[in-house]
Order: structure tokens, then C-alpha cells, then sequence
């Protein structure tokens, strides 16, 4: 079986697939008599032809590492963001596309304080919390059309800690 | 001085103001093979005449209580949803609108698990994390106009636990 290892979620490994949101490196301003520091419009969202903005909350089941990765999907329409509720590292499975399915898998360790914004159309892992509650906030597309794509893995691929 | 208390922020008594989104409830489907409850598009989002939803993330300075409540604003032309990034609560002071300016505020405590969605033109106060680090994701409006307006209090208001 092919076992990958992860790595930590860093905005320019990451880049080719989404967004890493963080509050790191300089502010893009201080607001709130500079109580507060603002990291602006980090998330390249796309909400495709007839869709719009949408904020839902997702309750996932906490998964463990080793995981078995079995499935990847993506959604051809619309970015798909997911802002965790909780400061617990979560894992993120994403492919590159090749021909119409996914490539090889790589996998990512979110930290505590970083969320991140699925690019349209990538291959990604479902929701993976590695703690109990699973609690995230997704922002992704309403409307019209089919976009979710499944795609079963032939062979099941491990996912270890680095 | 006047003083309010805080009570704890619920989805009815919040409806005029804004958005509870929470994992509570029946969830609206359940996804990835039972393991996700999706409770799904639970916001007004709001980015009115020539906007777009923007996610940005806010790192703000914990206050604690009692809080000195000196300034209120709103933004005339979109929503804005503060997603906690950490467990911990948040204070959340709104006030309707009397005659174009704050008429009284009020105070809710939003517990872990909680986000909200303020609508477009309510009168609230400033982010206002009570843990250390007050680290949100933001989703507002971007584009061009007018977006703050600003209104400090002739007398500051002092929340207080409940």
C-alpha cells in the first residue's frame, strides 16, 4: 500500500492548490485603534457562473493518523473554504489533477490558527479533524449545477505523520 | 454610568441583529458517508450593489470584563460574519438603530462553538475576544463606497457579567 507522509500547511507549498489563512507576516492593516491587526482578502473565492457565497457549518467525526485514504472529490464550480472552530491541527489531502482524476495525493498538517480555501476544481480528501469537536466553517457555493465529483481510489493510500 | 449585562448569545434573541451559527439542532443533511453533519447556509450574507464576499482574519487584543463600551459603527453596505478560530467565548454588543444613530445596546456572550453574522447595517461594537489569541476569520464585503461609520457614545456604557 502507498503510505505518504504529511507536511506542515505552508502558503507557498500550498499555493497550487488553495489558501493557507493565518494571521502571519505583516498585517495589511490595524484597525480598532490598533487593537486589532487585519490580514485582508486572502482567499481567492469563486463562486462560478450562477452561484453565490454561502456559510455553513460542518460537524465532522475526529479521524486518527495512520488514516486510509480511500476517496478524493472536488467541486468543479466553486472554492470551498474551511475555518476551523477550535485551535486542533486538522489534516488536508489534496491531488493535482491528471487527465480528469487525481494524481498523486499529498497531505498537509493544518496548525492551530490556520484555515484554508480549496481552489475550484482541486482533489481533495474530505473533511479530516483530528479532534473532538470537528467544528468548522465552510464558505463555499450556493447554487445551481453538479459540483461535486467523487473519484474512488484504486488502491487505498496511508497517510502517516511526518 | 450605565450598565448592562451580558446574557448568553441564542439564535432568537440575536435574530434582528444577525446570524447564530452554530452545530446545533438538526443538522440539514449528513454528508461524507454519515461522518459530516452539514448545517447549511446559515447566514445572511449581504455584500450589496457592486460588492463581493471577502475572507480576511482579524487578530485582535483580548479584553476581559467589566468591558468600557465607548464606540459603536456599522457598515451601511454589507454583512460581516466572525467565525472564532479557538474555543473560547466572545463578547458581541449590537444596538438597533434609533433614528440613525445606536439607540440602547445590548451585550450576548457567544460560547465556544458559536459564530455570528452581523447584517448589513447593524449597529456593534468593535471585536471584542475575551482569550488570548482572539484570532477569527472575518467574511465581509469588498468593493468600492462607503463601508464605516463610526459613532462614539456621549456617556460609556460598562458590560458586566450577567
Amino acid at each position: 500500500m502507498q503510505t505518504i507522509r504529511t507536511k506542515p500547511l505552508a502558503a507557498a507549498a500550498f499555493a497550487p492548490f488553495g489558501d493557507v489563512l493565518e494571521a502571519a507576516g505583516t498585517p495589511d492593516a490595524l484597525i480598532n485603534a490598533g487593537l486589532c491587526a487585519r490580514f485582508h482578502d486572502r482567499a481567492r473565492l469563486d463562486f462560478g457562473p450562477g452561484g453565490r457565497a454561502g456559510l455553513s457549518i460542518f460537524n465532522a467525526r475526529a479521524r486518527a493518523l495512520p488514516y486510509r485514504l480511500e476517496l478524493l472529490e472536488r467541486h468543479p464550480l466553486g472554492s470551498q473554504a474551511f475555518i476551523p472552530m477550535t485551535a486542533a491541527p486538522f489534516l488536508v489531502i489534496v491531488a493535482p489533477d491528471a487527465g480528469g482524476t487525481p494524481g498523486s495525493p499529498r497531505a498537509f498538517l493544518a496548525a492551530p490558527g490556520q484555515a484554508i480555501n480549496l481552489l475550484r476544481g482541486i482533489w481533495h480528501g474530505v473533511l479530516t479533524p483530528l479532534a473532538t469537536p470537528g467544528l468548522f466553517a465552510v464558505i463555499d457555493r450556493i447554487g445551481p449545477g453538479a459540483n461535486l465529483e467523487e473519484f474512488a481510489l484504486p488502491h487505498a493510500v496511508t497517510v502517516i505523520s511526518d
